[in-house]
């Protein structure tokens, strides 16, 4: 008999709906009509072009996605991306601006300062990344390559609940954490990326869309790497070499799970009401206490502490006894940190809550 | 009822041993003693942790890597190696050999080239790439950053049948379509990286077997982006990021499966049988020509004409009825081409010949 499924609360990879999982297994030797396993089957194939369209199309659908951008597959996840903006659209003798609102920002600008000048337009440093900038904090240099921001920090808990504006410099967004999480104005943006594992499929993909108009002003760089141009994945529709095949299939099931839910209207408002719950929790006593200022609390990771870190250990401990898994919080930030996914049910939220409650009754 | 499974004769992504296929279906949507799908688990769990310890384990008993060499998965296939490889151990002033034997290492040097300077040691171009030079057809530069060649060509179906001697330049080698298909000597190369799609597991990852001490002599470039940087992997044991972990978790099962089976000397006994049947029937009559020269065949790829394209464009499309997928052959060298990896199945090899002999009666 099968191992009975826990509430999964990992930071990524992490939760993947239901229906999707059991498609795949379902699938997963043969698929009906072909006669072979989808890990088996040449990219080159009719029926991967057609899972790769069908993705494509979907994600447009969901997302509004202009027609004047493109949607690429590809791999190396979000790290790789840190190092392909930069390579593409940071002329060497130029410079770009980062907002630096916590570890997965300060990783991007690192790998911006190999190939270019990097501006801080604002960092939330000094206060261990418990806030996001509003829109007057921000320095913002005319002239920059690029603004570049992460809506959802993953670690520390904080989220942009606006797009900065930028006048007429090209925004980029690392939304790795929150991708599909909400509605999204693509047009606000230049370029988005994603890595998967997070909210829209499994770890070894990269989620990129990009305007038309950006990539033609491409820096051109004799040197660089044909895989870590965008231009070449493009002309290509993301299959210069064999891609990550695996993953675009479960990322489509996952969009047709999205669109059977209403999209991301529909994924936004469970959200809303996920995080609310817990939040609503966290606040009840003052016994547990959020990491990020309330403000901007994100929707999919909820960080909070304990009175001690000897009651954390505890609580990540009983939890997970109790089929609520993957409760840890990161080692920088300490404590407590439950993501709580597209995917992440809402049963699993109201579990955790009730074990809170238990667990400051029995340790308060 | 699900599709019966046909034999799949594809280039890669390619055919996997039933049993990896199985057992990776039962346990997809609940892994036995997590109650979550590998698909949704933390890579850096107890679970998945000890998925990458085995296959590491099983990767170094099956081909005998020494103790003094990393075993690394990493993103973007082989194509992705093609600029690591120089990206770290071709000094900017320096030079490197290459052997050009077909399509896939033409690709290598010309990745080479954007990062310093490359000599062919011997190039098969004027021959349409249907031989692999003997060793004193190589023109080696004695003070090279290192040789690089390609064992199998998969394209043109010419294999290496011994690894050349360099002296004291470092080796590599591109293993991508023959990799763990007969016994490998680790210690003669110092690199050697697979993409995983033809012989080890799914698309989207490669395996890469460095020698520490050249890992130490690595060219320093303060600018090389941190996902290229194969110390940074190795430090990391391939967590630098959230790795493939699906792919590396089927390549586990299927290392498993050959160990299984008897390890390289039990798979190379078969693919050996498999391809003497295959090219008996080839030789048979004349009616089929065969592209490879005899002496450098390959046991995984094997490409051949038929009496004219309007034949070989019928012989594709019957066999596909009749079950027999994925025949044709890749448009620079045209014809069919039947890519035999290990998990192919020797009763296809035999479906093949009989529909070979039965089409020859039927056209000849």
């Amino acid at each position: 008999m099968s191992t009975p499924r826990v509430f999964n609360f990992a930071a990524g990879p992490a939760v993947l709906p239901l229906p999707v999982l059991e498609e795949a297994q379902r699938d997963l030797v043969s698929m009906p009509g072909v006669g072979m396993s989808i890990l088996e089957m040449s990219h080159r194939g009719k029926f991967f072009e057609g899972v790769l369209k069908q993705t494509e199309a979907d994600i447009r659908k969901l997302a509004g996605v202009p027609d004047d951008y493109k949607v690429l597959f590809l791999p190396g996840g979000a790290s790789l991306q840190f190092s392909m903006v930069p390579l593409n659209f940071l002329p060497r003798d130029g410079s770009a601006d980062y907002i630096v609102s916590g570890a997965w920002s300060e990783k991007a600008i690192k790998e911006a300062k190999k190939v270019g000048g990097t501006k801080t337009a604002w960092t939330g440093k000094e206060g261990n990344f418990s806030t996001v900038p509003a829109q007057g904090d921000l320095t913002l240099d005319p002239n920059a390559a690029y603004l570049s921001f992460t809506s959802n920090e993953t670690i520390h808990g904080v989220e942009f609940k606006y797009v900065p504006g930028t006048g007429n410099v090209p925004l980029v967004c690392d939304t790795s954490s929150d991708m599909f999480s909400r509605p999204v104005d693509v047009a606000k943006h230049s370029l988005i990326y994603a890595g998967a594992q997070k909210n829209i499929g499994p770890a070894g993909i990269a989620l990129v869309i990009v305007k038309d108009e950006w990539l033609k002003k491409r820096v051109e760089d004799a040197k660089l790497p044909t895989m870590l141009n965008y231009a070449i994945h493009a002309e290509n529709t993301s299959m210069y070499n064999t891609p990550p095949c695996f993953a675009i299939y479960i990322m489509g099931l996952v969009m047709k799970w999205l669109l059977s839910i209403g999209g991301l209207d529909g994924i936004h408002a469970i959200n809303l009401r996920k995080a609310a719950t817990l939040y609503a929790e966290i606040d009840r006593t003052g016994y547990y206490k959020g990491h990020a200022a309330k403000d901007c609390r994100s929707l999919m990771n909820v960080t909070f502490r304990l009175p001690s870190e000897a009651l954390e250990e505890k609580f990540a401990k009983e939890a997970k006894a109790a089929g609520l898994d993957g409760l840890k919080g990161h080692r920088s930030v300490g404590g407590m940190r439950a993501s709580i996914y597209n995917a992440f049910p809402e049963a699993g939220v109201a579990a955790l809550v009730a074990f809170m409650q238990e667990f400051e009754k029995k340790n308060g």
